[in-house]
């Protein structure tokens, strides 16, 4: 009995320590009287966790606040540098690493190439060798290394830290944990890409205050990320927010799924080329600008023919965010979002479309489901993955 | 001070009280003993706020449970007849009636038929006229009369008691509750169809142990109400599930929302007797069986026809199923939810199409995301938002 009490009076301690770290985050910088009066703790309860918090090195005193009457007050924030996070972005052709501290500042921010061929196992070789470098680089103690989280650009289970089905990537059943066995006593998280995205917008990017919102993700495939009453919306399998295989055209073309016009067969990268490829052979656009090698155009290369001009290039994108409009109207007519942001390769572009894009849903989507929709681009850009599965392991920290 | 305490004090013995009523009412008979363990409240705090139910009338002494060692326990229950709520489902042809006591038993369940041409005022004229005539038959003790529940088929603003838009019934921002004058002490709700379809069903019907579904009613319009995490979704402005104006077909009809190729213009009712009625004309389906006058097609000469083994009118059914299953796999690509159940005048025709539905969705929707959900009729049926509207007060009183 009295171990069973010591236990619970411990987990009760790392509770209250948990939500006063929270609210010192929330407010930046936070008097321990604010504090008591936010939590409800008695003026000396409070300040005792404070004391253990100033203690562990979490926190630190930053300044003197403003007086409420009496003797102003001295401030409390999180101590930049004390505590630490990975993240990691894997991609068909890139990896990205983040180190970021329990600020959410940035400390470094690194972006390998990889060939496409690579094996899993290598990748997690290649992932390892620099986790350990960028350790070793910052002299960080590994017992202030929250987590690292993984961003995977497919399904994955987060419970079970494993990818089920990546098709870009060529994995199928493989366990991230299982084979990031260098520093085998972090902490490891799993997450889609578009949901590692929403979780870098719902932190510090442009849904910070927002409860119900959609991350959409254009790239070589489409994907979102769900946030429902404030939190990753996972459904019954955790394989949510599909959007790149909603049906957009019935009589389409082949989707990699197997089915017929999924979204992904219009609007994803990979779908841009094939038509740019196309129109070029058929003689309908002459060439993309300068591009005197079919085989050479890429998505960045439409993009930036339809920036110098080129028409054909252009109505390419243009026809490309009509199908992604028609799909967002879709989701506005069901989720009725607060808001809806449009991430990675689409940024590149979306001075373009992105007006012609909002047109679309405004005429497409029902009037009462659309009147309020803000519809933008992320502002964290190609990084919102990487930046998202950082914060994995700082909102469990955190309690969040 | 003092009164802001008795205050507090009063709101937790209210609290208190609904905990323990909800308590009962899900284990449905229930010792004072296990009312306490479960609350982790004493015993006797426990027996306190079951007298003051027992007095209030609420709950009764049912019988003697088993002996877990000692006396046998005197059981509580819910007491039938005690409190009331009435549910009203308004649609295009029809009002249903139901009245409900707080263990959920149905107490009477009526159908009037109305015109389609009757305005507001004179609906809401009616409805008041019945309401009274029920509460006289019973002998009712408004006191005792929870609340009206009320279903509309359109989209309404829960909150503030509205109907913001229904167009099947003409009606642009009408205000039920004004409009209910005739008991002005009793608490009104509104709640759309498909909504109050979903609350039944979550209730008293086949999703009771499920947090995310989807109830799709398919009548002259298509709707959903999507249950998130054992709560109606409600996004940001009360507008969700609207899947009859999702695009299935962009190259289709004109729907009456002004887009082209909507759900609703492909499986509604209405559209399937557009559909029957073009085919007797074209001469491809030679007549209904023995429908004579074309214009006495409907939904359910049409069902009848393809009972009886007209395969026009079968063929009419499946393509109908087909665009819905179209519809409902880009749902659980998006939302992965647990249970699909299919509503109103479906039920009528489900021998016919939901096995062709299912094999849609299982072909179309993303394997990982399918692979566990349930597609079935609503067993309720018809009944379902009549129904789950007059559950809508028991809720509140609940605290669910």
């Amino acid at each position: 009995m009295t171990k069973r009490m010591a236990g619970n009076n411990r987990f009760l301690k790392e509770f209250n320590q948990t939500v006063i770290l929270d609210m010192i985050r929330v407010h930046k910088a936070i008097s321990r009287a604010e504090l008591s009066k936010l939590t409800g703790l008695s003026p000396t309860a409070a300040g005792v966790i404070v004391n253990e918090l100033l203690e562990m090195g979490y926190i630190t005193e930053s300044g003197i606040g403003e007086s409420k009457g009496g003797r102003r007050p001295v401030l409390i924030e999180l101590r930049p540098g004390s505590l630490y996070s990975i993240g990691i972005d894997m991609d068909v052709n890139y990896i990205s690493l983040v180190l970021m501290d329990s600020t959410s500042r940035i400390i470094e921010e690194k972006m390998l190439a990889m060939p496409r061929t690579l094996i899993f196992e290598k990748v997690m070789k290649v992932i390892q060798h620099e986790v350990k470098n960028t350790i070793n680089k910052y002299y960080l103690d590994t017992d202030r290394l929250l987590g690292i989280g993984f961003s995977v650009p497919g399904m994955v289970d987060s419970r079970e830290c494993k990818v089920i089905f990546a098709p870009n990537m060529g994995w199928e059943n493989v366990d991230i944990k299982q084979h990031f066995t260098e520093l085998p006593d972090i902490k490891v998280y799993v997450e889609n890409e578009a949901m590692a995205s929403a979780i870098g917008e719902n932190w510090i990017g442009c849904c910070q205050e927002i409860s119900n919102f959609v991350c959409v993700n254009i790239k070589s495939g489409v994907g979102s990320g769900i946030f429902i009453n404030g939190k990753p919306y996972r459904g019954a399998n955790g394989i949510t927010g599909e959007i790149g295989h909603m049906v957009v055209d019935p009589n389409g073309l082949k989707c990699r799924c197997g089915n017929y016009g999924c979204l992904e067969t219009k609007t994803s990268s990979s779908y841009m080329v094939e038509q740019a490829k196309k129109l070029v052979k058929e003689g309908i656009a002459s060439k993309l600008n300068d591009i005197e090698d079919i085989e050479e155009i890429t998505a960045k290369s439409i993009i930036d023919s339809a920036k110098a001009g080129d028409e054909a290039a252009r109505n390419i994108l243009l026809d490309a965010a009509r199908f992604l409009g028609l799909a967002i109207s879709n989701i506005v007519n069901i989720l009725n979002p607060q808001k809806i942001v449009l991430g990675k390769e689409f940024i590149n572009y979306s001075d373009i479309v992105l007006d012609h894009l909002k047109e679309i849903v405004m005429l497409k989507a029902l009037r009462q489901s659309s009147k309020d929709i803000e519809i933008t681009e992320s502002m964290l850009g190609e990084r919102a993955s990487a930046l998202g599965s950082a914060i994995i392991p700082l909102k469990v920290f955190f309690g969040k």
